[in-house]
Order: C-alpha cells, then sequence, then structure tokens
C-alpha cells in the first residue's frame, strides 16, 4: 500500500508502533480492578497486547501485586465496599511506587454516589482518565469539548481519553482526534474496560502519558476494524477483537491509524 | 418462502417479531443480579438482542440502578449475603417503581437454604420465573405437567416459563409449548441465565408478560438453532448464537417460530 | 492413520482414552471454587469434556454443594476473605464425604500470605496439585526436578502436576512427561486453572490419580493442539479448545497423546 499523498499531521502512528512493540518486549505488569463482567475479557485483551493481567481485589494482597506491577487500573464497574476498600489500598501503593494509574469511572452519571467517590479519586491524582461523554459531564460538570476538556486536564494534571464516535485525548495542551474504531465495539460488554486496562499497559511503557493514551485507544479502534471486517455479530467481533490485537504490528497500525491533532 | 399450508395456531411468532422490533427501538434497560459465571455472557446477550445491561450488586447504588431501569432480574446462581441484600433492596425498589421482575431460581432442587429464599420471594410477587423442571418442582411441590403449571401460575399470579427439550410458558389460562432450541443450549453455561435476562428485557417492552416470556424463549430458540447450524462445537455455538440473535429479525422469526398454545 | 513403529512406552494414552469416555458417561460433578476471571471458561471447559460444574462460594451453602458433588477444586485465584471461609467450608466437607480435591496455589510466588494459606492447606491433604514451577518453588522451597517433584509427592501425599513447555505429573514414586499442547495456551487467561478443573473432573472417574492428573494435562494439551491449528489468534484459540474438548475421543487421544515415563 501506498503512503496518502496527504501525509498524516502528527507523528502519534509512528508512537504507537513504538509503544506496541515495548508492550510485546517488556510485558509490563497491569494490575486490574474491575468488575466481574469485564474480568476476563479484559485479561484476555492485556495478553493479548503483550501485558501481564493480575486482577486480585482482596485488601490484604492487593498493596503487594500493585507494588509489584507496572500500572495499575482503578474501574468502578461494581462499586462495593470490598472494591473500595480495594481501591484506597492500590492507590496508596501506586502513589507510594511512584505507578501511574488510570481510573475509569464507568456509569457515574447514572449513580451519584459513585460520582462522588470518583471525584474524591481525583485528588489522589490518576494519570489518565478513559470515559465517555456523560462520564466527563458527571466528573467535570462541563460539556467535554475540546477546550472544556484541556481545562479540566489542566486543572487535574490528568490526561483524558473521552471515547465516543471520535475518540478524543486531551493533556492541558494537546488533543488528538482519533476516528478508527468500528460501531461493534459498543454492542460488546466490557470493552471500553478493556481500552482502560490499554491504557494503563501503555502508561508503563511510555513516559509521556498524553501519547500513551492516545495509543492504546488506535490500537484498540485499529483492532477493531479489522475485527469488525471478519465478524458476523457482536459474539465474533468480541472474539476477533482479541486475535486482532495479538496480531498487530506497527505496520498495520501505521497504514490504519486515524489520528489528527 | 412460502407461507406453510398448516398455518400456525397462535400469533406468538407476530408477537414475538414485534417485541423484538420494540427491543431494537427502546433499548430497555435491564438491571441484573446474576452470578459472576453468567455475569458476561448475560451481559452480551442482552446487548444483542438491544437492551442495556447493569450489573452492580452494591447495596449502596442497586436501588439507584433498579429505579432507572425498565426491568430487574434476579438470579439466585450465586447465594451470598452480599446478593441476598441486593436482591432485597432490589426488588423493593422495583416494587414501588412498578418495575416487573424475573425470578431465575439456578439450583434450587440442590440448596435448601437458596430454595427457602425462593419461596420467600414468590410473596414479593415476581411478574415471571423462567427455571428448569428440577427447580419448579423444588419450589411448586409439583411435577410441572400443563395443568400444575396453570395451577402455580394462577396461585402465584406470576408466568412460569419452563426450559427444557420442549418449554412451556404458563400463565393461569394459558400455556405455550416451544420446541425451537438446540441440545447444544445444554452445554454452555449460563444459557438459561441468559434466557431469564431477555425474559425480563422483553417484559420491559411487552404489556402481556405471557406473551413477553413466550418471545424471550423464542427469540433465543431461534437464534440457538441458527448458531448450531454453524458451531463446531459449545465453545463456538456460545459465539454463534449472541450473533444469532443481534442478526434475528421478524422474518426469520415467523419463519422458524415452532410454538403451539 | 497406522500404529507408529516405536510404540509409546506407556499405557497412559490408552487410560487418558478411557478417562475421558467415563467422563462422558458418568457425568461427575465437579465444585469449583475459583476467581471470577476464570469461572466462565472453567464452566465451558468442564461442560465440553461432560463433567457437571457448580460455582458457588456461599458459606452458607458450598458445604452443601461439595459433598453433592463427585470433586472439588480449590483455586486460589482470588484470595479474600469470603473465598478462604469457603475453602476452609469446602475443604472439610470433602474430607468428611471421602471426596478428592485440588488445589491450584495461582500466584502464590507473588503473595506471601497466599503461600502461607497454600501451605496450611497441604496439611489438608489435597489429592492433587496443578500449579507452574514457580508456584512449586514457592510452596515447596525446591526447584522442581523429577526428584524434587517426587520427593515432595512423597512428603505430601500429592500428586503434582506442573505445567511448562512440558508438563511433568509426578507421584512418591511415577514421573510422567507430557509435551502436548501449544504456545497460544499461555496467551489465553484461565487456561491453567480449567487444566485444574479438569484434574479434578478426572479424579471423579479415575481411582489412580496420577493416571487421573496425567490425563487431564493430556486431554487439554491435545485439544490445545488441535484447537491452534484452527485458530487465527489467542481469542479464536479460547473457542476452539472448547470446541475441541467436547469434540475429542479415544481415537484421536490415542494418536496425538505425546506423553513418556
Amino acid at each position: 500500500m501506498h503512503a496518502p499523498e496527504t501525509s498524516l499531521p502528527t507523528d502519534l502512528p509512528r508512537t504507537t508502533a513504538d509503544i506496541l512493540a515495548r508492550l510485546r518486549v517488556r510485558a509490563p505488569r497491569v494490575h486490574c480492578i474491575t468488575n466481574a463482567v469485564a474480568q476476563n475479557f479484559t485479561a484476555n485483551v492485556l495478553l493479548a497486547a503483550g501485558a501481564v493481567p493480575s486482577m486480585t481485589i482482596s485488601p490484604e494482597e492487593i498493596g503487594q501485586f500493585v507494588a509489584g506491577a507496572d500500572a495499575l487500573l482503578v474501574n468502578l464497574g461494581t462499586f462495593d465496599h470490598e472494591r473500595r476498600e480495594a481501591v484506597e489500598i492500590a492507590v496508596a501503593a501506586a502513589s507510594q511506587g511512584g505507578k501511574r494509574w488510570v481510573l475509569d469511572p464507568v456509569f457515574i452519571d447514572r449513580a451519584p454516589k459513585r460520582a462522588n467517590f470518583a471525584r474524591a479519586l481525583m485528588r489522589r491524582q490518576p494519570t489518565a482518565l478513559r470515559l465517555n461523554r456523560a462520564e466527563f459531564s458527571a466528573l467535570s460538570g462541563d460539556a467535554g469539548n475540546n477546550d472544556a476538556l484541556k481545562r479540566y486536564a489542566h486543572d487535574t494534571a490528568a490526561v483524558f481519553a473521552l471515547s465516543g464516535k471520535t475518540d478524543l485525548v486531551a493533556d492541558a495542551t494537546r488533543v488528538a482526534a482519533i476516528s478508527n474504531g468500528d460501531a461493534l465495539m459498543a454492542r460488546v460488554t466490557a470493552m471500553g474496560c478493556a481500552g482502560s486496562a490499554l491504557v494503563a499497559a501503555c502508561l508503563a511503557v511510555e513516559g509521556d502519558a498524553w501519547r500513551a493514551c492516545a495509543a492504546a485507544l488506535i490500537i484498540l479502534g485499529v483492532a477493531g476494524e479489522i475485527a469488525a471486517a471478519q465478524a458476523k455479530g457482536p459474539g465474533s467481533f468480541a472474539v476477533a477483537i482479541i486475535d486482532a490485537v495479538a496480531n498487530l504490528d506497527g505496520e498495520i497500525l501505521l497504514e490504519r491509524a486515524k489520528v489528527s491533532e
């Protein structure tokens, strides 16, 4: 395939290819606090990308697992007492160990107590958040256009990966718009959760958190397009996207990434 | 395909086609209290049908989720203290909000305490139950022939969807016999649980609870037949049935529904 | 296919074929205490093999489920208070009922408290353990060569099924080396957990625990090879291995088993 005549105005595809290569070589450990609906799919997406998942939420040992991990995912998809306690311990362990962590504030637009907990967690300085527009609004009280994203990213010193028809990734000064992906991604449960886990994996191997977030969404989006081309429906799509993540390489990413800054 | 010469003695296939169309348009929210084995598969079957699942069992927020949902599933597949507390709150929220709910009394034939809890829940007036013959016997003390079904449905004012080689759906006055489905459905874990979730989804869009229950079992049974024709075993069958639910339409249902009253 | 000229130096392939046939006929009930990541895949692998899984971890009813089961799996993959209590009750019920049980000490090399619990469980005399080399070292303080395995098996009166590139199955006097399997098996979450569940199922139908353990690993390894030949990546592999377990028969096992004593 020839390079398109209008060259891409960003080096994010190249960075993404590099980050994927690093995932394969370094096999970062990613500890995931996530809900039971998402655990299996999330673990398999991480393994497909080259990362090594662990999932315990036991208060007695999660600190140790986070201390031995390279990044942490905190998904609020099941918000019970046990998971909240696990989150407190895990975030403390991440802070103490200088580990990066990702917050996925699932459904906070539907559950005020969960939203309060998410807002409290913002003060613990997550490296990044992956969320949809409704969740962003519930968190920030703002609508989620580019300026609001950058402002809130500035105020919270976090990177925001906002998934939607076009994904937006913002820090205080930069916004990337990613238009990879497929409508089937919204028809499979835990796809967003797996995306958040992939963000954590990329944060473990790339110093620039904004680039790491963009890379994770590009990887999942490109894999989603490849999977959709083979799938007969959401069931086979969920299987094919794991294959596609595992089979991705830098060349495919360079060909298919649709991203602008 | 031409209409068969012997026309069907029931309008259930047509109703089922209508109900499926409504699921796609209305995208009802179904809150599911179900076991960890079943959560992912159940969520994906609901999404394939057009419904929107939520799954939290946290006592602090389940009331809110049920209040915002269009129907509730109570599956007793994991019977622990936390889930029991969640059930109490969820059923109260459903009653207060006038929401319909489905009881799936998994394995009550093997666990007396679970059976006691199920019997207590009957007094809270579930709209429908989906269960197998052994579970029906443990609940009702009766054998599950058509008359026993109708009598127990009358006494409890609930609809009973009894799965088996032929599925039976009974209220106080009507019994539908559905002979769709495939033997592979019994070889995949959580198939029954997903069926119960589909019953809840159909109850959210169809006023006649008996028709809603029949529609759910027809939809899953027809999807099971289509999936079985493509599957190489229970693993690919579990994937293909999600595809088949997603790809179902009214025409396929009218062609394939095997149901009599 | 003709028999190879160099005949196999063991009757384990024949025994494995017999054990698989017995699984299909007897449909043993296997109660599994396992983590949420693994529950669905484990249940589907057991169903594919012919066994009947149950998974509750509720302290109130697990004793009853174990009493009604033919074998028990104790997987330490999620090590929380609730599961530990469930383990205590389940192991007591297994001992009292003379049921065999399998210990899978997941990640004890990364979590000292879990290792302590595993060592305490050794005094309750598990019939067999399935684990990897790092977990064996954490448990025994030894390296896991054939002599160490036999010695530790002698001291603990348990069978050790050590998974790796070549699987080793040892009791006090015998070691079998199984070289079936595929690298993709390490790319799918819960594959080891499912293997442990299969060990429990085989223990339910074969008196010689060493043969039962070897049979389980041969069955999963051969299924893995068949699945790998069809899979496009770890996603489709996880699906295909369930199909392959379901479609296995004695003839395939005799052709493909690669095992020596």
